[in-house]
């Protein structure tokens, strides 16, 4: 039996209880090679080719937010759990859950948003399906997006293969998604113009690869920036060590965060990335991030370490120390 | 706009009124060549290998029934629209939301009996996620699995293709399915033990594949035989032409659905399928089937032939004979 009894919030939060659920049920029941690397897209060799083979569910609320709604959020994610795989996009399926009694209107806004969100990722959406529910017995509308992607012969990007040295690289500030959807559901009236970044980042991390040396990429989504260096660390068995001062996190942002009680270490992302880079080669991939318009604020901001007992660390503002451990509990349900 | 203003139960039917929203919205909104075809699976070209790619997302109630549950409902939906569309299914992706609360123990019985169906048809769970939503917010449990499979070269299965002449087949007795469903959900306490015929299918449609002549083959879930056969009326112009005598139904099943004032042309399967076959191969495919555990009570059923206003009838067992439409509205809510 798993070591709970009921399902909680934080079971879907990304951090250290989705993991639990993940190893006492999904991984029990279905393990497999492929499932086991518990990466954002699976491997699959078929043919001759390897493929990469990704599914997300969304249900954020609210469900439209300043910079995105749930549609572009469901291509978005799942187009860049494809791309951080090196592989390219080469189709989409959408499966919709729909309440009883869900506008005509926004329904379309949102497939609209979706297709505006593939045509920029040069993707279609090729499959779906619709269920509708009764009235009460869903929260408007919830999205599956799944993703085929084709890894390009040569290219192999896992955390398993980060060596001791590699820097650490952010695509670009953090924890604006998180922000943005706070501000809208609790409709707190934070200044600032904070919007979600959801953005298909295939083009930003086709250019990133251009140059060899990269060796694994994250998207940064749930559980936030900590939560995906503590997976990194787990599965290279090396500690991150990463410069506070140098995360990039826009000022309005950050102050959101403050008042909010929030550490924008752990709030998600639906357009950030974070690569695991080969020393010689960090300056050149970061130059190739920043001359794309998903990357302009991309920034070094840390460095893969060889230590006995690996861990994830923050060298802070104040030249303090702290050890960032998964996310626990669930500080922001249904963020995407 | 669509021609509605909100989204109603029967636009989850998988009859007429799907039929709309997906015109209405999704092929408005991401219309390619592949959706288009409005198939089981969707073809994609990739790397010189012709992948199938599908999703379904499940919402049964209750979650347990006799003879299979949400889980094993989830695979074997997935496996089959792969298989009808002559995929080998190659990987399988399951996204779960769960609502806050959900029994541990019923979540692990549910995974369990997905890998058992998962193993049947010889296939793995890749890649997966789960959401949790708050208390009230969604009805315990709803699973997407989408699937990708790969299409032998020189295969070709589609609904455009079926000629006049060609011999309409069906694997097995009809209805049991949706009628397990309700009788689970209603109490209705009907006798003759009747369980869901859910099952992958991928076994039983090679062998109907090993000999030529299949040109199409369709999954006969929501909407029931009677949408199949429109569904593919509608894609090759020609009439089918169904002997109601002729079309396998249990006695057990037969019984409640005349009790229950539902018609099994229109009721959900979730281990049936339509083949639509040469006339000259027709005895060898049947033969094939019967051969298989889940084919043995296949049938030829009736035929496709070219008429002026092509259209789908039903020639009954009193003589008479009826027009069959697709579904209208919604008989049988949440039945998969």
């Amino acid at each position: 039996m798993p070591g709970f009894k009921k399902v909680v919030l934080g079971h879907g939060s990304g951090g250290r209880l989705s993991r639990e659920l993940v190893e006492q049920v999904f991984l029990k029941s279905f393990s497999n090679s492929a499932l086991r690397l518990l990466e954002d897209s699976a491997e699959v060799k078929l043919g001759g080719l390897t493929l990469a083979f990704t599914t997300d569910s969304y249900v954020v609320t609210p469900v439209e937010f300043p910079g995105a709604d749930i549609g572009r959020v469901a291509v978005c994610g799942t187009v860049n759990d494809l791309a951080v795989k090196g592989a390219r996009p080469a189709a989409l399926s959408a499966g919709f859950i729909l309440e009883e009694g869900f506008p005509a209107d926004l329904l379309l806004r949102i497939t609209a948003s979706m297709r505006r969100a593939a045509r920029e990722a040069g993707v279609n959406i090729v499959t779906g399906d619709t269920k509708v529910v009764e009235k009460g017995k869903a929260d408007g509308i919830f999205i599956n997006t799944s993703g085929v992607g084709l890894i390009p012969a040569g290219r192999s990007l896992t955390s398993a293969q980060v060596k001791s040295g590699d820097v650490i690289i952010v695509s670009g500030g953090l924890a604006d998604h998180g922000v943005a959807v706070m501000n809208a559901r609790s409709k707190l009236g934070l200044e600032g113009g904070i919007k979600s970044d959801a953005a298909p980042l295939n083009g930003l991390i086709e250019s990133a690869l251009r140059s060899p040396g990269v060796r694994a990429m994250r998207d940064i989504t749930r559980g936030g920036f900590a939560t995906v260096l503590n997976e990194v660390s787990g599965a290279c068995g090396l500690s991150a060590v990463v410069e506070e001062n140098s995360v990039p996190v826009s000022p309005a942002t950050a102050n959101a965060c403050a008042m909010l009680g929030l550490d924008p270490m752990y709030v998600a992302n639906e357009g950030k990335i974070a690569l695991f880079v080969a020393p010689a080669a960090a300056e050149r991939v970061l130059k190739a991030l920043r001359s794309h318009r998903y990357g302009r604020k991309a920034a070094i901001v840390g460095r893969m370490i060889k230590e006995k007992k690996p861990q994830v660390r923050l060298n802070t503002s104040i030249g303090g120390s702290r050890v960032m451990l998964m996310l626990e509990g669930e500080q922001l349900p249904r963020i995407c």
